[in-house]
């Protein structure tokens, strides 16, 4: 089997070094590359995230393609592809729904689409990662629309690599995330503008506990990859911030009629998280 | 010497941990505590934090008083202590301006007002942690109004414990902090009560990841311990509020407007925080 990964930045690349680990296991021929920036390819090849780097008319001759670039890519990619029949297409993008939508209906049974649940706020192939993907969940959407041999080699891959499934419907995928990792990310980007609106935030950032640390993580992601996120689930992302800014503006009227009991009981509340996870 | 930490939670439970390992550098003859929760004292006893556990009267013989207590609790207690004049008082509360208002003036040269820029979401002392202090920087606040031989006495027990010094006044310290510290907390109550106000928050919450969780980490921290700090620090908890309402406002009418190129702007923006830390 040779699989082409078209996209060798964070998560393309540590798809690489991923499968380059199980290779025997699937068993895997080549493991292939192709990254529409020649510098990311070029860079990719040299830190051996892919064996060899290819043009986008060739990679379509591999077996299995993964989809790992921003999602309007996804969607323009899927309407230029022009692959075998038996070629599975495994598109790993953040939302779902649009990008579904847009498939063209003579691809729809080979395309598996799933959105493994990891990364890191770098991006670019030096961003890649060996263990990125193991032991962490993804989540396969739409399944019922695959053909059962592409929906088996994606299973087969995405468990030689080590990661949990869990299948789940475009609708709900795209409005859970929505509250789980886009508005996260809404809410880092945010913290981090504020302090740097400060007059010296150097100042205000030399005091950083690990605190700040993680809540600005997020922050330092890609703005590329984010935007296309944020426009193709635009209504959820939506919906999930006016719930945050609701509690917020709710925590900002205790504060100002200084009504500390119920202020401790909005907290409390939230402690019960930790009955979850 | 001897030191006695008043609050064995996990400030102060710490504390003791960390004065265990360099007894014989400073040097210190006992390590005693008091809580006003006997239950805790107990706890604190069997897991070693502290040697001894004493009343509110006999701890105030010692050298050395740590206040490891909820800020509302360290004001109160500034009230009632009566200490030797040559006795150092740290507090180590997370916002200044109020309990430095509230320190009475024959007790003001004695009193070392610090912030440790270090701490978890756990509390109490279990929570206690070797090593908690070591490498992290503490703010030393107003500093010009203590007695040098107290100021002196504090910084070499930091400074033992592996501590990073920064000298603030305390109206810039809760100007910082409410950035830093306190705004990033309650954007992480909100988004935890954001998540756990969903019809199954289990099914959300299983696909949660290291954005989540990071994200969502501070939301677990002590509501008593917090509603003290957002009653002391409140103006300035407020105008960060403010602050990190209009930023995502901004987000969203971007979102509204679909204005794509002003939204991967203001995330661009927020990647500045790298150039930083």
């Amino acid at each position: 089997m040779q699989i082409g990964i078209i996209g060798l930045g964070l998560m393309g690349g540590s798809m690489g070094l991923a499968l380059q680990e199980v290779r025997a296991q699937l068993p895997i021929k080549r493991i292939l590359g192709f990254d529409s920036n020649p510098l990311h390819a070029q860079m990719a090849l040299s830190l051996g995230l892919v064996e060899e780097c290819l043009d986008f008319a060739s990679i379509q001759a591999c077996e299995v393609l993964f989809l790992a670039i921003p999602l309007d890519g996804i969607v323009q990619v899927l309407q230029n592809l022009k692959p075998a029949p038996h070629t599975t297409i495994i598109e790993i993008g953040g939302a779902k729904e649009e990008i579904i939508k847009a498939i063209p209906p003579n691809l729809r049974s080979q395309v598996v689409a799933s959105h493994p649940m990891c990364g890191t706020e770098f991006y670019g192939p030096k961003a890649a990662l060996k263990g990125l993907y193991q032991n962490k969940i993804v989540i396969l959407v739409d399944c019922q629309h695959c053909a059962p041999e592409h929906l088996e080699r994606a299973k087969d891959i995405f468990s030689a690599i080590g990661m949990q499934m869990v299948k789940m419907q475009a609708h709900d995928h795209d409005q859970h995330i929505a509250l789980i990792s886009h508005l996260p990310h809404v809410l880092s980007y945010a913290l981090a503008n504020v302090v740097l609106s400060q007059e010296s935030p150097q100042n205000i950032l030399s005091l950083a506990a690990g605190g700040f640390k993680d809540m600005s993580r997020l922050s330092k992601s890609s703005p590329t990859m984010w935007r296309s996120v944020f426009k193709q689930n635009r209504k959820r992302v939506l919906e999930a911030l006016n719930l945050a800014l609701t509690e917020l503006q709710h925590a900002q009227n205790l504060l100002e009629n200084q009504d500390w009991d119920n202020l401790e009981a909005w907290m409390a509340r939230a402690n019960c998280l930790q009955e979850f996870m």
